[in-house]
């Protein structure tokens, strides 16, 4: 990968700016400019709503980092977050159309976070949290969601969960297992897994077991965070105990967002038949694909590009903000990531254990999240229109 | 200009994002984004100085206002003065190929908009601050400057500067008339007059006369603020009293950024010989160029496209940070100032009466004023390299 360094300093950035306005005589710059541009501006100032009409806030999103929690690089600070946020930004561009600038915020400071992206609100349509370290994600995007009236996205959270509810809507289909018998087991109950838990007990999955590195998280278990104490109020019906072993026996669906090789073989060989693996650790997965397949696996997907089925946030974020953009939405709602979740499931054509999931470059999915999404919004409280 | 308003709910927007690095395959994906973007990152994080070389940073500028002071139009709020922002950043990228990103605040608290833009600083190569009232202007230009390791523009101030000290220029050679012996009125002693003095105090100018609407401003006068007592003593050498009319009895150039119409023909009349009148204000000049020429003045230049002599700031800030930008200036001197005036005059062919100032429209202004300004970087305590 010496080469993406090189391209890095070939490039020097990622993304630029381009003109929308033709500025090629005195007649364009008068209307552009000075003295046209007073008529948009009076106009914004009698009906703020009008900035989305008159300007290009309609389709900028902020993507905002304070370099927390960066990939799997950790606490590299807000200008080493650059490259991975341009990098966004250029995603988002290429596959929803969506404008989107990366800001880098040099704080650690929840409330000084919030606060410099509030007083910015204006300027944006939306805003996608990239790589904050939890707890302090969640403080941050719950503040936001109450003060702002853009949507709010923590694309770490969120945008992990739509892809992963997508790979097991597909795996469902395969398998032509009921939803309500399903067990699942979500290994890594940070920022990720709790918000891929919340998104499939809306999806309606009822026996669910979250573990950690200290194994499954049952209703009582001592020690246990508040966030932890809510989410096994939530799970783990049967209020089973011990190791993610114990966890993964009898099984249907495996759902990894934690640590290299942290699943065994004979953990994959105790699980149901037809068993689902989605090791999401990246680079590393919580377990090889070969190593799955041949301990009994039916389905396995990972984050890689180099193996089969890969669940990248790539198919949520572009359309996803393409459709609440669209369709004016002031906020995120459960039922618009279900339905980003089933319209990415539902662009895989030739259904198969080995192709479960859209290929990166398809841009017709982002096309169909949009739809979804903002018929969505039409759909709940979430628009204004 | 009923059609201005109707191009901008066709633009939407008048600049967008685009794409610098190539996205069209997996390949392309691991470059831009996971895994490759990681290398990147971590040689920012061992250098943070290669956030320069390996991101956009070397070429972005915030153009950031809390839409107090917009155009003509004044307190509009930062909704409002979006449109303003985004032609300043088309006319950043039109002229100075810089990418500008408008960043419109949403508080009048000068150490609130001063944190939100440094916690910002790593994000971006230069900062324009444009339309913010005076003298709050002041205080966040001067408290940003001491915090921040890139350049700081107030355009408001500096940039009208610079094009006034171009235009200035312009008429000494017309005229051949000697710097140390030119009497100078600058009418409106707010953020662009004083600026407007000081530069051209550092540019050799010893007679000058600031005036205000209570008339001239000089040392010992009741009433004054500090910043305009400070502005009685470096001005007025012979400190004379009286009125506008009586400081432009026996003066050689008038510059005007106040009032419109505030400027009689007998005032022009009682000028020396050979005078030049500077009337900026818009989109009413302080007097209509064909009155002034009647009554005898040499030169005539005004602030509007549709007449001669048009002394526009967008012959200064996209050249002044596209040269600050390539010599990688920590901040903008005086010198820097100096030399991007002295290319604008130097841009003029066939200098006349009536052709003192550039087009608005040559795009080699900007290319001369950036080489300038980045030789003077190399010449004084500005530069890093």
């Amino acid at each position: 990968m010496e080469q993406a360094l090189i391209k890095h300093y070939e490039w020097r950035g990622k993304i630029e700016t381009a003109l929308r306005a033709p500025l090629n005589n005195a007649h364009d710059l008068s209307l552009a400019y000075t003295p046209g541009v007073a008529l948009p501006c009076l106009e914004i100032e009698k009906d703020p709503q009008k900035s989305f009409d008159l300007t290009r806030r309609w389709n900028t999103v902020a993507v905002v980092t304070d370099g927390t929690a960066v990939l799997g690089l950790g606490d590299i600070g807000p200008l080493a977050a650059m490259p991975v946020m341009e990098g966004k930004a250029a995603l988002f561009k290429k596959f929803g159309d969506v404008d989107a600038i990366p800001l880098c915020i040099n704080s650690k400071d929840p409330d000084e976070i919030v606060n410099t992206i509030a007083l910015l609100e204006g300027s944006f349509g939306g805003i996608n949290l990239e790589d904050i370290s939890a707890p302090r994600c969640f403080e941050i995007e719950k503040k936001l969601k109450e003060r702002l009236n853009i949507p709010v996205f923590h694309d770490d959270q969120h945008g992990t969960a739509i892809v992963a509810l997508a790979a097991v809507k597909n795996a469902m289909r395969l398998t032509g297992k009921a939803t309500e018998n399903t067990r699942i087991v979500v290994n890594g109950a940070g920022a990720a897994g709790i918000a891929i838990i919340n998104l499939l007990i809306k999806a309606g999955f009822a026996d669910i077991i979250a573990c950690d590195r200290d194994g499954i998280i049952y209703h009582g278990k001592e020690g246990l965070s508040d966030t932890h104490k809510g989410l096994a109020k939530r799970t783990n019906p049967r209020n089973i105990t011990g190791t993610l072993a114990d966890a993964m026996n009898g099984a249907d669906i495996f759902i990894g967002v934690s640590a290299p090789n942290c699943v065994t073989a004979e953990m994959v060989t105790s699980m149901n038949e037809k068993s689902a693996v989605f090791a999401m650790a990246n680079p590393t997965p919580e377990i090889m694909p070969d190593i799955a397949k041949a301990a009994g696996a039916y389905i396995v997907g990972t984050g890689r590009s180099d193996f089969p089925n890969q669940i990248n946030n790539v198919f949520a974020f572009p359309g996803l903000f393409r459709g609440v953009l669209d369709a004016r939405a002031t906020a995120i709602t459960d039922e618009m990531k279900l339905a980003a979740a089933e319209a990415i499931a539902n662009s895989v054509t030739s259904l198969s254990p080995e192709n479960i999931m859209p290929s990166a470059l398809d841009e017709n999915v982002a096309k169909a999240v949009a739809k979804a999404v903002a018929k969505a919004v039409y759909n709940c409280a979430g628009g204004q229109q």
